[in-house]
């Protein structure tokens, strides 16, 4: 095996979303050109790190070809860009993870990648993803040790950017799906506020905790790629009224030092000794302020679970009821339990969800946002699990934003995810003390 | 009885709010003085109408001396109000019209009737509601023939709107509880978009429908009582980013013809025949357009029943635990069909409804409101049961603006409901559209 020093692979050098349409829109460079770098990118690091599912070279030069000849401006011109396959596309495979759905091909795009692609943006391939986003692992590994999870359930969309085929991927998140994996590939990733990209034409697992999110190579490159996919499609009604965002603009105005908190929750237990210590450390330097968000928010986990498993068991049901011997062992199990939650355990989950969403809202006066980890240490040994979400389902649960800034690394090397969280909402604010902080992590990354 | 010649009481003059407010900051009327008057005003009909569960006029005269020695400013100051007898007042009892709270106190006021208070107003008392808002009907009678039903659940504060006894009232719909006895009473009455007013102190049977609604003498008093309760309370999740609303600045705007689509829908073959009629010609004469919603809008009675009744049954569940002997045999029945539907069964019905609320946000394209009718006809005999929701229940589950426009009367002379309707959000041109329908009706009301 190459690669460096920790069993991982040399990440390709990749220029960043903006560069890349920067480029483009400025004729300095074809569409055609970004895409064929990005597939030697990829056929680089493919074989070791797997991190693809579908991918269409033929298609994707087509495309390019297409948006050259017809004059790429848009804010994502020519960048390639991986999707997460269980969001659809209309001209490749959608398998979402799972042999059940091996021929599956949808005919309309997701609105997240129509929109991506009315931007300028190429869709290179589909990123590989757990079963049905909630089940078995897959075969991903962490380009950072092959040995090692790359976090799951967007695993390839995270593999991507930490190996640097593509500057911009998109993933989802229930529980941590979008940060966990990339906290453990040390790729920035953002889950925005709930609603704020609409999940039309992404498999449903959980209407009040389903998330699009977005990997990229900096905090540009989120802003970049949630700006383009935002905004209230008439269709998701988690994106009802929902503006779409304007990021970039936001990470342009002058960047202070943001008024920032330090939340543990009821997750520190989970810590590892040595990452917990680092983080302790890490608040002081950045002046982070210890604060408590109260005892109510200690049930967060029996809420979020019980309201996921039993949305899980309801939108995937019918995977079971056709051949359950298609499914995993796991994911079986989980659908069984999900099914065995009846209507008042899950209302009353859901009510208790709802008043945490209310009283979060209130949480953070005097800060701008908050750091708090977002896995309990480096990405475990071996493919069997994806890792811990125990730092990452409060902030989906509450529908708040929440970016990983990669820079830190553990006692091994490795990435350890910081997570930057604020209020529904405020999600420019959140992207921008993000930025703040991995500015200062590159200054001094101990 | 005395009374007019279909058997109702006549109507006490009653200052419309803003009347009232103008006169007691203008300090050309004291807040006692308007409170005496309502009071008198009570006094002469409440004998045979019944829309007050509580009264108390030391403590109402009490509040109006305390205002005017600390100089009433509020946009509602000195304003006499009815609150519906399941929104919390601290100072007075909250029964929610069941035996099993007669005798109790809550601690706090709920938000709406805070808000209240701090712009002015003075809780007269608390309105009658049926059982637990969702059960058996109760004593109020209405108005206009004391015969028929006032509607309900928000049955004594659109009496007590309708008798001229007070101003301002509020109430709250999970399916037509606003607008419904609205239009039997021939009252202005609004059901503002889902969240808009925090639902905070309020009895909860469904976090899904539940919404806090309006009684007035005039679009303008729905504006001023709405204006002064809206917005996020930190407490209600559904209010979450919700501004306070500005309606009494937009009626205050030129007003122009609007642009009236005219909706049918489902219920429409219960119209009785002769109101149907007078739809159909009020239609054309108002150049409302005639439009379909769809398919899928068909399906809106039963999504929104499972929906409710389910929501019912979690909410109000510990009543029937309790004792469930004092509960109505119809209360009891509901609530034990709300158990009977499980998690699935709830969860399908509840992503039908989400699907619902995205798609109707293209639904009035080109035009400024819709018309429909409020109810099948006018109001029924007997007190027993509180009229069909049939006409309401979709604009409750979409979580749509719905005001309910008097001016209309039936084939016996009694009020007949026009409720106008718009998208979630548009409350002002919702309520500029049914003003501008209201003046049309009061020049030529046939």
């Amino acid at each position: 095996m190459t690669g460096n020093s920790s069993g991982g692979v040399q990440p390709a050098i990749c220029p960043s979303a903006s560069e890349i349409a920067t480029a483009v829109r400025g004729r300095s460079a074809t569409a055609e050109q970004t895409v064929r770098a990005a597939l030697t990118r990829v056929e680089a690091n493919e074989p070791r790190v797997e991190a693809w599912e579908h991918l269409d070279p033929r298609l994707a030069l087509e495309a390019a070809r297409r948006l050259d000849r017809d004059g790429a401006n848009g804010p994502l011109a020519g960048v390639p860009v991986g999707v997460k396959d269980i969001i659809d596309t209309a001209d490749q495979p959608t398998a979402n993870g799972t042999i059940a759905d091996a021929s599956r091909r949808p005919t309309d795009d997701a609105t997240a990648v129509a929109r991506l692609r009315r931007a300028g943006a190429i869709i290179l391939g589909k990123t590989v993803t757990t079963e049905l986003a909630c089940g078995a692992s897959n075969k991903t590994r962490n380009p950072r040790d092959l040995s090692r999870t790359p976090g799951g359930s967007s695993s390839g969309s995270a593999a991507a950017i930490a190996a640097g085929m593509v500057p911009l991927a998109v993933g989802s998140q229930t529980a941590g799906s979008v940060i966990r994996p990339g906290a453990f590939c040390g790729a920035w990733a953002m889950k925005p506020s709930y609603g704020l990209i609409p999940r039309t034409g992404m498999l449903a697992l959980s209407h009040t905790l389903d998330h699009v999110g977005v990997f990229g190579r900096s905090a540009q490159d989120l802003a970049l790629g949630i700006d383009a996919t935002s905004g209230d499609d008439g269709r998701d009604e988690a994106s009802a009224g929902q503006l779409p965002s304007r990021l970039s603009a936001a990470l342009k105005e002058p960047l202070g030092r943001p008024r920032l908190a330090f939340l543990r929750t009821f997750a520190w237990p989970e810590m590892e000794p040595a990452c917990a210590e680092r983080f302790e450390s890490l608040a002081a330097r950045l002046g982070a302020a210890p604060i408590e968000l109260g005892e109510a928010f200690d049930r967060a986990y029996p809420v979020h679970q019980t309201v996921m498993f039993r949305e899980f068991s309801h939108y995937l049901w019918h995977y079971y009821a056709r051949d359950s011997g298609r499914l995993s062992d796991m994911l079986r199990d989980r659908l069984l339990r999900g099914r065995g939650i009846g209507a008042d355990a899950y209302l009353t989950s859901l009510a208790e969800l709802h008043r945490l969403r209310a009283r979060f809202a209130g949480a953070l006066k005097g800060y701008d946002a908050a750091i708090t980890p977002a896995t309990p240490g480096e990405a475990p040994q071996g493919l069997a699990g994806t890792g811990s979400r125990m730092f990452c389902l409060l902030w989906t649960a509450l529908g708040v934003p929440a970016v990983n800034v990669p820079g830190l690394v553990g006692a091994t090397g490795l990435p350890l995810g910081l997570q930057v969280i604020g209020l529904r909402g405020t999600d420019a604010e959140t992207l921008r003390a993000a930025h703040w902080i991995g500015r200062e992590l590159s200054a001094d990354p101990t």
